[in-house]
């Protein structure tokens, strides 16, 4: 089945009328069991189940209108570089009539590319203010399998909070989207530690194909990831954080071990990755309840407890710390 | 089976009788398809077949003597640390008589306990040594047995150039030994990249059991490692050296990969690992033949041919440069 396709088969449940405007907004979201293989690759179905935390008020804001003679994107306010035009315009010609051209405009408050998942809430934003545009009437689960095949990991940023994408099995992906868990758990807390902002020489995708193709470790991934995921619904559920973060990072560095096994290896750390981990281990072993979580990028995402706080900020100054909850 | 069994069963095949002293020196070997496991932990036993490239004048020598009263163990002209000291008596244990102490004098010529396995040559040269000592007669067969059971890696040091550990199926080990592969490759060079002499925090024998009782994707390593094990036969016996250069270091990084998905994490490498790691990607995608291969340490070991041995220089000015031939 084709995008296309899969588009076709959803506009026919649409049930509204156009308006002449859309806006909306999507939190960027970190995996805690990540999003790594696909089954699937025009459809952006993924090997295994993933389960995500949104960051709050940190993510994508998205307007759009029709326009009359072409497309026009805006990107923080300046016309966006070719290549993020090229993709957010392919992806609009999956809805358009002939003829039809959009005026969008998004801004992220998150660094673009850099491994903080803006491609994430940007498809999930595009996707909810399309919605509104187009008058679809859509529901989240709609709007979810819409925006994975814009970005897989954007199926989550439909959710505030935790969010669940189930990999699914059916070829067509109707049962491939992403919903919320409904649970809140006010005291947890996300650090940022950006190592680099740079855009990464090796895209998600890209890397996602090498290391299955070439990554002989990779094989044992799916049943770590399913069991991870597994392990991480019950840490939820319980509130068991130390469960929830060691799962998180052992499932992190799980997905980096596959890729540093490809060939040519894939490293996405720098120096400095390495250097702030084992400042995390050091803080675990002197007893404060402190994990990561790493996607594909050098940047660490912390992860404890609001009780902890104090202690974190005082070992890495410049952390940035997000409350996912408001 | 005991270490002590297997020593007697091998010390009935004895032929001579003791001497006065024995004298002996072993080459250091870095393993180009890693010892990563144990199927027995007594008889260190391996879980797969390893191969390994000798360093030339790079070992210890050791020479020993009968002592009247009690062990005198020397490292480096001087008493020797107390574990050092304590784990060569305990391995003496397996062939003293009653009342008979050991004088044994050994100097490493290259760091201890800093990745660059100077327990395998140290358990070589001493097995040689007591061969003497003792009158034994036995051959490189029986001496790499009785040199794996002081640790695992020593098997191999007992040969020049390359050799190859046979993993064995047999419980008692005894289809578990070192052999040379008799093949010179002239113009391969190695080159050491020390990044730390710090003793490591944690020894290999604790990384290896918390990886294989913890880490998800150990179970992908044995496959991998015999079927390395297989195409560095083959690349050795073509003198494909981008062959060779690439299975080992993708080796290499796969047992590192095993070992950072393992619970706690386990990570060897400092930051500037990760920092000469990526020069010598950056020096390969410029079109220099360059690989490296990384044991349970921070330390790189380069691999190239020597006609880039300059270039190496150049980009590497610190390199240790060994020549395995001379």
């Amino acid at each position: 089945m084709t995008r296309q396709e899969l588009v076709n088969v959803l506009l026919k449940r649409a049930s509204g009328k156009p308006g002449t405007r859309g806006e909306a907004f999507a939190p960027a979201n970190i995996a805690l069991c990540k999003y790594w293989g696909k089954r699937d690759a025009e459809l952006n179905l993924p090997v295994n189940s993933s389960l995500s935390i949104s960051l709050g008020k940190l993510g994508t804001k998205t307007v759009i209108k029709f326009s009359k003679t072409a497309d026009k994107i805006f990107l923080n306010g300046k016309p966006a570089p070719k290549a993020f035009a090229a993709r957010l315009s392919a992806y609009l010609d999956l809805f358009r009539n002939e003829g039809q051209f959009f005026e969008v405009r998004t801004k992220n408050n998150i660094p673009t590319a850099a491994g903080l998942a803006s491609s994430a809430s940007g498809f999930a934003a595009l996707v909810k203010a399309l919605d509104q545009l187009l008058g679809w009437g859509f529901n989240p689960r709609e709007l979810s399998m819409l925006a994975r095949i814009g970005s897989g990991s954007a199926s989550r940023s439909l959710y505030e909070g935790f969010a669940v994408w189930h990999a699914g099995q059916r070829a067509d992906g109707m049962d491939s989207y992403a919903e919320a868990l409904n649970r809140e758990w006010p005291s947890l807390r996300i650090g940022i530690l950006e190592v680099s902002k740079a855009r990464k020489k090796t895209g998600s995708t890209e890397g996602m194909n090498r290391t299955s193709e070439t990554s002989e470790l990779y094989e044992s991934w799916p049943k770590q990831a399913e069991c991870d995921f597994d392990e991480l619904r019950t840490a939820i559920a319980a509130e068991d954080f130390p469960m929830l973060g060691k799962t998180a990072e052992n499932n992190a560095l799980a997905m980096h071990s596959t890729m540093l096994a490809a060939w040519p290896p894939l490293c996405y750390w720098k120096p400095q990755s390495i250097a702030l981990m084992q400042k995390v281990w050091a803080a675990r072993e002197a007893g404060i309840e402190l994990y990561f979580t790493m996607d594909a990028g050098p940047n660490l995402k912390l992860l404890f407890l609001k009780e902890d706080q104090a202690a974190v900020k005082a070992l890495f100054p410049k952390v940035q710390v997000v409350n996912p909850w408001i």
